[in-house]
């Protein structure tokens, strides 16, 4: 059971949404009748008829709401906890599709799980996002967030590049590969597992190291402490061949000697569920491993 | 630089080992030498010539010495491990053949590195063991220490065994497979990484389960938390077809219903290195990243 | 289009079968309104009530059938094509659960089936088998054939066992592991796709050798041609830890310097399909990759 | 024993290669010391001093000479196999390297070589090339040769295409993954390997198609027969995420709805070995397999 009182309620939908808005207009229409405060994300406006309804962008959601309630999937989920990280502000995921692993409520059960959240009766969890820098000689040339993975990986060539790993100053190693995953436990499900990663329970204090498709079949998953300061560093010799990503976006070009330095970010997610959320429900529903075995084993 | 005093010093063997004798009695001649006691493991005796040299039981050396010397490999040092568990004696190793995970000293750095230990320059760490307990009905069958790993495997029958994992009373999967690995992190890069699981930071506080070839490909290894209580149950039909060890030791014969119960062991492993020591070095020199790439790509 | 003219049937239930009464009292039914002669395996005539059906063993129903019918599932008709190797007689599986990958045809399209292979519509494909002999000094011990896999494991133990693997006459390699699986194309999708093992395509001429749980991590799967002459011996010291199995029966156990030969058995399995079979059907279905993406990436 | 005689010699260095001249000088005077005429690739004449030495193109080399000398590594002869394709000359490969998969000749014993070569004591080894061809809507828009692989892999994105693969016009599967790779047993050892393929016997008839980064877990590497057809068409909806490489030559950018149509091609490569070439010895070495064993378990 928790105290939080959720006076002032934040909505916010797909970038470019096109599907959501019934949802939306639920969510109005519940919080409306609860008497609380609703301020819709300004992309999303155009996905509602409702014309007298306050609009702002993420950051002053952020900064104004008790609690911001994404309507989408895992991945508008993943934008908005990067957008939202300078504020406390909880998020709480409504899933257009399936079920997701962050965004965990169904539209049919929007109102059910209101109901419930606004009595207190729900989970908040932390999850961590990594910070991830870029210099090159000395200077800071980008920083972004990541709550799933960031990626150095190879691009625009066929061969391997080749990246040295430190891990709190110390050489882990030089390896020849696609690229490296660095993911967040909440990330483990996502890229990370596709390339060989294992599955770390979401709360857990650990990042792990994943190689895409290394030469060397020995360089395995690593996993460390979360708060170990991780750095990459780009050998290859080749200038536009590797390239990083945060969550998938924006992919910024990396040339021979430049450091990507990854920590935990300052501030975690601050994620609720319904309260009988459990995630090796999830596991199980979204691997598979509930279903009969199929082979003639 | 660490202030511990060395006076009492035990020495321990291999289990009916045949080599580590001159290993012995060079440590004992460089005791006497800088007046420290030593006592010698009752089952090295016979690996000497030194008559007057004062022996004991593994537990007494445990109760009685500030030091423990282990004189084989990594596999004399997971046993000594166990034997010891109920003292808080720190354990340094003598590797006799190829450095180790854990015995990481080489019989020629003998001397040199005993002279930094007693002077306080080495790296004490410690490393959990899993308490592993076996329940029938309500009735506690058998109680285990691994400093590896617990192994629930199939035992006597080409087929697949059924488990059901548990973690703090939670149903992870039921699944058929192999078996199951529940290991630490030192554990990591023995059995289960043979199995598929990933290398975890030995001071992590982690334990990862990794499946033995199991059916379905989405059942992957899982890393959580540490303190984790985790339960095996044996749903398997069959009465003598599932075995479990602790660190490959004495298998225990279960039957269908059987309780698997493992959880972090009270105590942990107390573990010197030398100062030089970086688990890095050990990984890139053990698992062969050091080496150049031999393929075509 | 075929022209074989099927007038004998022979029907194969489990062993010590308690299911498949009912399929194969529709069968005896449907056959007896075609004029065609039914003989049922003497194993299943306690599955059905019918009094005056002729009965044989299975090597009679080999010797004598033109098409034998396999009522039960994958493994009833793994088991049903090692014991009628020496003839020529086609097989065909009823699936009694799910569809296998052997036994095709479900209980509710018997009649519909039956009627298209009567009339020459269904496809005959042809599968190998293994035979495995095991020689002690020059001793011929034990003689075994395998439609799946042979399995070469350790056993009693916790450790692994060392295998040196033999094709042609040619070392392979000299490996520690858990053990070896020798698998044909059917037997691709069995074990050793637990064991990391390539899917291969049911008619290509290849055999595959999959380590279970190697040490090394760079010892994966291969694939040789399916008339390699392959060997595998026993290297490991002690008595008792190592046996060998051919589809998971009669464990045969092994000892230090035993040899496993291993090599493609004379006649094939002639496995009968419906005519609408398609082998990537079986697999999308079975392997689940027809669903819908599950996670967030 | 071979009963070739080898009148003309061509010999090829390296693309813009800078090493490889002396061993280039060692052949010149070996083959002129033998009275065989020799040409030299035009592109590597810079490497060398002799100037009254004939030079040529490589499809000039192809069309004239009864033997192709590559002198530099696996890659190297990877380029001139698919440029000598129309020819029948056989290639031999120099290394200046480490031992290649491909050129098993060390710099070391080039005259001993050269001397067994000349007098039949070889091994001549078939190997198959892949032909890809590219169609959008009908037209054809390239065509390739690859030696080692094809690889359909996502560019420019972080996230991942979706392509569809058929074999011999049967739908295999629709695939969400970070590419596909489709290897010849001698790319087996390559870049599938490291995405999690089998090792592939040299001169099976086989080819496997490898999923880099899968989506679905139990998306496997497939292995049907070489003289399968095998289709992969893009199904990704952005237009410039997916790219085309042969041998990793030459990124060619595709588009929704484009085909890529891969089948063996017309001529194989002809690989002259030594006469005590053993695979299986070049697999132990080049994958380490021979190594002790090096962790505590």
């Amino acid at each position: 059971m928790n105290n939080y009182v959720f006076k002032t309620v934040g909505l916010i939908g797909k970038h470019n949404g096109t599907d959501g808005g019934e949802a939306i207009e639920t969510l109005i229409k519940y919080f409306d009748g609860h008497g609380i405060d609703v301020t819709l994300d300004e992309n999303s406006a155009t996905m509602i008829n409702a014309k007298n309804i306050e609009t702002a962008n993420r950051q002053e959601i952020g900064q104004h709401c008790d609690l911001a309630i994404v309507i989408g999937g895992d991945g508008t989920l993943l934008n908005a906890a990067r957008e939202l990280i300078d504020s406390d502000t909880p998020l709480v995921g409504v899933n257009l599709g399936r079920l997701g692993f962050l965004a965990d409520i169904l539209p049919s059960a929007i109102e059910e799980c209101m109901d419930e959240i606004l009595c207190g009766r729900y989970l908040l969890e932390e999850r961590f996002l990594l910070n991830c820098t870029i210099r090159r000689n000395d200077e800071l040339l980008k920083q972004s967030y990541a709550l799933n993975e960031v990626v150095v990986h190879k691009w625009n060539v066929a061969r391997m590049v080749e990246l040295e790993t430190y891990i709190n100053e110390r050489l882990v190693h030089r390896q020849r590969s696609d690229g490296l995953i660095v993911a967040t436990p909440t990330g483990s499900t996502a890229y990370a597992l596709s390339a060989g990663g294992p599955i770390i329970y979401p709360t857990l204090n650990a990042v792990t190291i994943v190689p895409i498709c290394p030469h060397t079949m020995s360089n395995r998953p690593i996993v460390v402490n979360g708060d170990s300061e991780i750095e990459i560093v780009v050998v290859d010799s080749n200038s536009d061949d590797v390239r990083v990503t945060s969550d998938g976006q924006v992919p910024f070009e990396l040339t021979n000697g430049d450091r990507i330095h990854i920590s935990k970010a300052e501030k975690p997610l601050r994620l609720i569920h319904p309260s009988q959320h459990d995630h090796y429900d999830l596991l199980r529903a979204k691997l598979q491993w509930a279903e009969p075995p199929k082979s003639q084993r």
